[in-house]
């Protein structure tokens, strides 16, 4: 006989080791996925996935595939709305006590130019982070990266003419106890820089845009300032973490500023 | 009068320097699109694109805005079929002379395991890079990036047990004369290979695949001549380059082979 | 008079927001810099450098070049020995409460191919991370990327022949009470694996790799837990963080899995 | 006796697909190298090499140690000068027809602000790239990625105040007939910009810059003409390659031109 005819379940046997391991799982899973949209009710897009749970000190390994089954079955949606319910599909699956789930992907939304109204698709890189715990404990953390433009006010103030300006990027993560559209935060992080920028411009909006950014100088402290002070604003956030960088058109190198908080 | 009430067009002044440019335009747009699927007919992806045209020496510059406006006429669909249509649309739009268009994104194919027949969706990265020139010139090339298991004939050939084989990546560029499925591009290019990779594998698969590669040992240098030969029997294809790189698992960095051919 | 004769110091503006800023700098600047080396005692890298000071509420922006004049200071050495000085140097200069310094580069070590004993280099991503705070108080993370070679147990126990093996990445974060050297860390971690990965082997270390990998199968969580056990042994350390990643030669994801202890 | 007891090599085994290998090799090799230094004579940096040779169709297979055995020969030193000498080195050990060297990394060079004269180090990527081919027919390509500030003419001509600028990098790749130094090539190419970037800057220099690039605006399209103008007032080289593209500040995307010449 065969000695190979029944398949060992060789991740399913004991370990001695007496280590426990906080995560273990399947990373860069590429997916193709339908997130909701606050314009169209939903859109279709494409994720970069992580799925992990945490394993006894009993136990050898972790069945991967799993991971993938489980994904399998949510297709059709990967939303804030059920992202809870997958976390706990996780947990039952692998009789784990811990599960999380990561997920990447752009999200497009149609912008109108200032002056023109020509109408443009804006990318918006997202992600949600869950983490289901002990005690059905949840935490939910969603995540998105908001180009903007930036307009130093010290280059303003000293130079006779003109004045430099970037794109800059804003990574704003955030905690909520009622749900938010990223839409609703994307406006508040546009509206803390010293303009936004847009995929689709006329001659018309590129002059509005200049100057409105010249009238607004920002630093990259004042951008993580400004966007701290409109999220402060919206009482559904709990928790946020603000990360500014602006490609400096006068360095090789990045200005950067950083504030998180707890409301 | 404000000096500003029209806006002037600077782009569309002379240039005095004499010097024709190859290609300017619009680089990493960032879009949602809608391919061809041979099993589904149609799917939501997300893309890169790259638009480019000519210009003149007698011009100074491009009206970039040009180029999303396009974009956004074919928002529905950016498929082989009407690939030539939108380069025809750009050199109408900017009177160039020729016309470039380069569409990355992830393709998503759903593939059953080859011995407990669950199935999982795969990943590749595909790219049409196409320009329509003088007199109506068309040049139109596919690309798509298919990884693979590759197993080392030299350590199977040496070694008293086992035999290393890691992960590697097939790019295969190419040019055609009629229509061919990116699905029949990657059936030909997995059969060129130790054995293929999948998303979803349970243990039966795993023990086949496992064999399977051992018992079909190949080189990068082999990778590419089977896979030479492959696309050599497939009577559309009129040029072909294949590149095979294998993350290396005894290594930290890659073994690589390049094999280029006109039919 | 020019008004801007005498250059307004913008940034030393008072701020009325009441935002205290966690962090604010420069990041990515790009540095040739000299290490120390436990065999050639200095090595000349490259590196990619972040500083970062803390901003109390009431100034309104950073002197951003002060950190590369810092940086200029110490051109000739960044190392574990004079990383708190260069912190002390961000308090003093900036008048800060807390400064950040990462220093992130390639680090090589000349390695001996297991029997044939030709000499290669292989190159380690390492990474320093210090914080120095209220009270003097400081922190240092170093840590290092360990590509490894690991063999998948199920897939030898379950196979008449072969089994599936890839590169895997090991990066390991630690705290440490005592000197260590990066190399003496590199050794634990490669002993933790399948086997180690080199730049330059002949046929009998390929044969001799190749059936190491095979005489000792490791899943990701395996490696997770003999790298624990291995770190656990050296005294001088007091906190560390691991991840594995292996890049699947059957799957186009990674397996993954994190470790975390305070000893 | 042992069956392994004489390795076979399996690569030198004959090869009946009659397909012939334009490139085989080693790819993404890590390595500490030293190049020339115009004001320092040498400088130590980290490459990324690639090494290739062809491969008859006859052979199965090629021998990959030994390109890591060539770079151990010349580690002390990688330059223009001893570039054709490697090469030579490739075809003699692996008895190939043509030999193909690429080497990547970052060069750097001190600068000195433009009114403070404070001194920074700029980091420029660099890229080697050499063929050499039946007849001792040689083939050199050297390459550099220079970051400089561009200032919008049109967003500059239509607005009232201001005008939008950003970081734009240019890559140019070029052959010569005689020698040329790549700090040479770099000033041409910092001069053909709104303005140069620096690592380090005073107050006075960011005034100073900031008048500069706005009374110096450029498209993306003069910047491919200006340095075109400029690279073929040097006769020391006979083609070139241009590629200048613009991280915009008010888009999310690049502006791109790219321009081409033999002279």
């Amino acid at each position: 006989m065969n000695k190979k005819a029944v398949l060992k379940d060789v991740q399913a046997e004991p370990d001695s080791r007496n280590l426990y391991i906080d995560k273990v799982g399947v990373k860069d899973i590429k997916y193709p996925i339908i997130v909701l949209d606050k314009v169209n009710k939903t859109q279709h897009t494409t994720a970069s996935i992580n799925m992990y749970v945490d394993l006894p000190h009993s136990f050898k390994g972790t069945h991967m595939s799993r991971f993938i089954e489980i994904l399998n079955e949510y297709r059709g949606e990967i939303t804030v709305n059920n992202f809870s319910e997958i976390l706990k599909r996780m947990l039952y699956r692998f009789e784990a006590t811990t599960a999380h789930l990561e997920v990447e992907f752009p999200y497009f939304i149609e912008k109108m130019a200032p002056v023109s109204e020509a109408k443009g698709l804006m990318e918006y890189m997202c992600k949600y982070s869950g983490t289901l715990g002990e005690g059905n404990k949840k935490d939910l953390v969603l995540q998105v990266i908001v180009p903007v433009s930036t307009l130093c006010p010290c280059s303003k103030e000293i130079s006779e003419r003109g004045a430099h300006n970037q794109r800059g990027l804003i990574k704003v993560a955030f905690r909520f106890k009622d749900f938010v559209w990223i839409e609703d935060i994307i406006t508040k992080v546009e509206g803390s820089a010293s303009s936004p920028v847009y995929s689709l411009l006329k001659r018309v909006d590129e002059k509005h845009l200049t100057e409105q950014a010249y009238d607004k100088p920002m630093f990259v402290e004042d951008i993580v300032r400004e966007t701290a002070l409109n999220l402060m604003s919206m009482s559904e956030i709990t928790w946020f973490r603000i990360e500014a960088e602006n490609l400096e058109s006068i360095h090789n190198h990045s200005a950067y500023a950083f504030l998180e908080r707890t409301l």
